[in-house]
């Protein structure tokens, strides 16, 4: 049976690659999860991606993930730092969820060092640009 | 003249019931609910029952509880510990508000001890399952 | 046979009814206690009711709970922010212990926002004037 | 070619008038929004008015005002406090945004003293009621 | 009427003059009671004297001092930096209470810089020896 | 009656123009005071305009405005992070009071986003270059 | 041979009397010296009063006391929270120094509860209006 | 002569071997005190046991060992993070007091892993269960 | 020319696979060398691999490795939290450095969430056990 | 058969009895483990001593005793503060450890109060100079 | 062209060989501005010294600075700590300054620690007694 | 006789001139010794040169110092920040020592402003490049 990822992007992700370029690189976020599913399919496995601005609804998808998917590839964005409710939402499905970010979060603001979600997730990837989304993928792949 | 009061439930408690039973229990939100229902009528009040995972759409639902409603029992799961716009909604409305939580939420992590919401609560309930919001609705009714 | 629950109220507690009553109210502390009685009868449970300014006849107290009642509703009053020795002596007792706040502690002083004594309780209920000893006596009778 | 500016308000700003009269004052939002526009005319620009509960439709909002807009006046209400995904919303949309506020935020909680969003605006005001709104125009209006 | 005044001292000051005396000097507190009495009757008011070892103890009298006293001159010792209770006694009781020390507080260990009492208090006098209860008593004594 | 406003402005101001051009911009303290004074003469008010580095110097001032002006426009540049005594002489003589900042001191260091004037000013103004004293006046003008 | 001290007022107590009587009593600095002379004769010592709005007067005045005055009374305003440099001044000039002030500042805003100046001085007297200042002057005179 | 030394233990201890015997072992109070009596005699020195649950008492026991006995074993249980009272006392009697606990206190929550009363001690002994004391006696009796 | 990369790991990593097997696995270091040198070879790149218990040495192969190798990836295990010297060794050497962990940090102690090193690395990647190695080798091959 | 136990000294132990002995005493590390050697035949155990300003030999030394020692008495010395990797390797390795100081930490500054390696180890025993070690031993040889 | 320094002495310097001479040491301020001046003649450098106890008169002075002087050599005193103000004139007048100290400051209070002028000044020197003063000349002319 | 000195570098410093130049500047730590000898020369002095990664490798050469030299230059590197064994090792021989860097560590990332060596050295001299070195020399050769 083929196993089956959602890939979640939260606020602001939609605007990638047009948007403060020296720091998320050129990439839009369609050529990022073009990408996702060209080595998702390499992997033998499918990824169904999805971008929301709204806290509420990132919530509702995580939800009918449950009965759908296998794991969870989250870029939270900003929501990463404060969102205690998407947090909750991932620990509620149990599914394996990994954290990623296309900066090294660690390079900037002190605010943005502090993850609520991460000790909810598998794992973290961060800094690698689009690589971190095919290295998250590869982990929930590979991963037992 | 009939008390009517309002029931609020946050994010993820729709999942009640299904996740992580060792702390919320085994209850539905389906049947708190229509437990809640059932004591209203015993006490000669009726009771509205609301959920949703956005924070906007729950500030929507108190600022029309204004001219319709009595009172507010409100479990707003993780917005409890960090929605100000939650805060600001319910000291708009003016309405008695109770906060409630199926849990001893002192009993879990510490960002879960404080609520931006409590200090424009009339009172706090927590720790007695879903017994908290049977309680709660009798604060409400009983209170002059 | 007949559940029996120990009412203890903490430092000051003595005066209620007759200080600072914009915060407390003008019920007495005899007429909470005569209330709390009535209901218990109601309920098929009996309570006795203790005062105590003394921290370690608090504690002396609890412990001698252990073998004659089956819960506690305790206002520790100032003592709910400072004494870990009455919470380790709820803690070792392992008797249900509901904590109970006649005013809403969350929208006075800052130093009031936090127990010391929550953590070891089965629950809290606070900002319901003496109907909070009410519902405290309800959730222990009807507790499993 | 004239200039034309996004007016957004945020959580609870749909209230005004109607709550919390002795800190907000008596406006209406709608009669805000007129003395705005009344304004705009005067100085040869252009004002659209939105308002929104919602945390996401905001950000939807600014994303959208990027090729619309030549600027905006936030009043962001509690979300001023700790929505880091609007900040990252005007960061990204590099669109000159003036913060303001009706009521001086320092004479309040020590929560509302810190905006998370005041670093990536061009300036803030507040304090002067529905002025503050008139004087971020003109600042916007003049600025080069 | 002869005004009347209760000097509480707390823990541990019934070693004075045998303690510490590099910082607290070599008068017990039988001659400092004795002093304090002698220029009560100067002054034309009465003096009763009383001293603990045991919070609630001094509670209590502090309970019993509403009906009989027109004011407390409290040393509460070490009780000034943690007892809560004590602070709640002070307010319930509403007498005028000037909060005293022997040594300047302020010179000793950091914990020692903060009393949980002078908010409820009238004053606070502390450096000048056994002069700091006299400077008290005056200050009761003149005060209207 | 013509309104007579005073501006103030403190340490290091006077030197603007000629020190760090790309955070203060390139405006003399002259012109921009020149500028507030042809604004005021539009608006029907008058403006002196005093500059101070002396702390003690800005607080005779503000005295002796109590009786000849009707509102102040204070820069305190860097006491506005320290100067308590600067904030007693505002509150002390009740004129209104309106802190204006050139530079957006949200953006900059971190001691620079914290005011202990704002408390006791009506409002604040920062980061529009000299039109921060402008939109000042014109609220300063503008008040009731 | 007559002892003789300086008594120092800082920043804004000229004010005294005309300013936020509610807090400050309305006793002006004027009758305040007076009073504290007048009972300087009746112990028979001399006192000399100054007041100044400026830090460095104050220190220029601490410093030209060595030579000349027994002691000093100091309320040094609100540069009790901030000024170590005239902390370090007193501690140079090696003079018994009592910090004074008319209002008990544990009950106000937190920044007042701390002074850097305290743990330079013999003592502190506060809360008792005017008469802080003839205390003051009897603790300095009865010292030996 | 032989030395003398006073056991004491606060509160709870009373309830040894009977409560949470997972952190604090099965031995009762009573056979520790057997242990600590019998090695004492092997050692040629003597030792008086008591425990209480009252602060108060405790102080009092504390300052008439002075002219009793040698030195002090004292498990203040809870007391041990607050009572800064017990410090004083232990700081006034100048008797050698060694803190001991039952289980090793930094393997337990936070706020148990600071002692008010250690600096004022000779040394401190934790983790080693009843064996604790046994250590204790033995420091105190082999010290000069 | 095909790259070279160095694979450093840290204190205590020498026991993998024996210790602690619930939160490291029961993976060795050396199968997961083994695991990590075949994939070097899949993407045609090299890999050295070295541990130490010691910083210093740590240090040293850091400063070596400027000239012989491509890039670094390094479990420091428990320096990553405090060794400023490695963060500066990395710094200085200007190769690109990927941090791993096995185990997911976040889920662990408070201490163990913060990384002195990811400031000055690419990325970091944790959670994955030996995996998490394997993902930051294709990490560095793919990168430019 | 005989248990064997490791006693490991760190930084700066090696220079006892010849620095600041106001602090530590004048015994030599020397004569401690002489001591300690001594006490142990009269106990049936043995002891192997070794001492080591080197964080990583501490750690090597820690390791290699897992097969040859039954426990270890440790006083670390400055590292006990921040070693971190330190306190893995206690965990790793599983064998009672117990923390010594020769002083009494908790009386001196503040950075000394804390140990990253109690949470591991069995015990702490500190304040009885040389003899803190013997104890340790006997606390070690007594255990099951 | 011969470099000209400025050398500025703030509060209480000017009491320098008078007071606390156990940490200052026994030089007055007019022997160590001697001694700088004769070095600066040594290194063919010119120097004028200047002292005021008053911020604002030393901003004056660093201002006037700008187009006499070379280079600042400051001892700013307790200003050091907290004045803003003066650490604005620094880096708005773009002269290298060089921070000094007779005592080491770190081995003083805590508050001692931290400086606000060193993050523009060129370095900072302590510690050294009056030879802090000849090390910042030094520095200062050989400076490129 | 001659005094000797002991130049001793930590971590990283042996990359100097090679490493991030416009921080640390271009010199090589070979050509700092060699001025640092020059000098030394100049002022009948002689210095010993030493540098290592290893901070135990540090701490033996500080003690094997105590017999050998008059006093030490010490530039810990990142090990001034947490090394509390190399400040013990310091406190510990009685040497003077002066703390130098390159660098002015106060505009620098916050953790590098405080220094645990510092209050155990004699003195500081930073921010003058490797005439610190220089100037830090030769407050030790004039130091009595």
């Amino acid at each position: 049976m083929k196993k089956k990822f959602l890939l979640l992007n939260g606020p602001n992700l939609n605007l990638l690659g047009t948007r403060e370029t020296q720091i998320y690189g050129t990439d839009t976020l369609q050529s990022i999860e073009s990408a996702v599913c060209a080595r998702a399919e390499e992997l033998g496995v499918s990824v169904v991606c999805k971008q929301s601005n709204h806290e509420g609804e990132l919530i509702d998808w995580l939800h009918e993930a449950r009965d759908e998917f296998d794991g969870v590839i989250l870029n939270a964005g900003a929501f990463t730092h404060y969102s205690i409710a998407i947090r909750d939402a991932i620990a509620a499905i149990r599914l394996p969820c990994v954290e990623v970010h296309l900066s090294n979060v660690h390079k900037r603001e002190e605010f943005r060092h502090h993850s609520v979600l991460a000790p909810v997730c598998m794992g973290v990837i961060c800094g690698f640009g689009s690589m971190s989304y095919l290295l998250a993928l590869e982990a929930l792949a590979k991963a037992e």
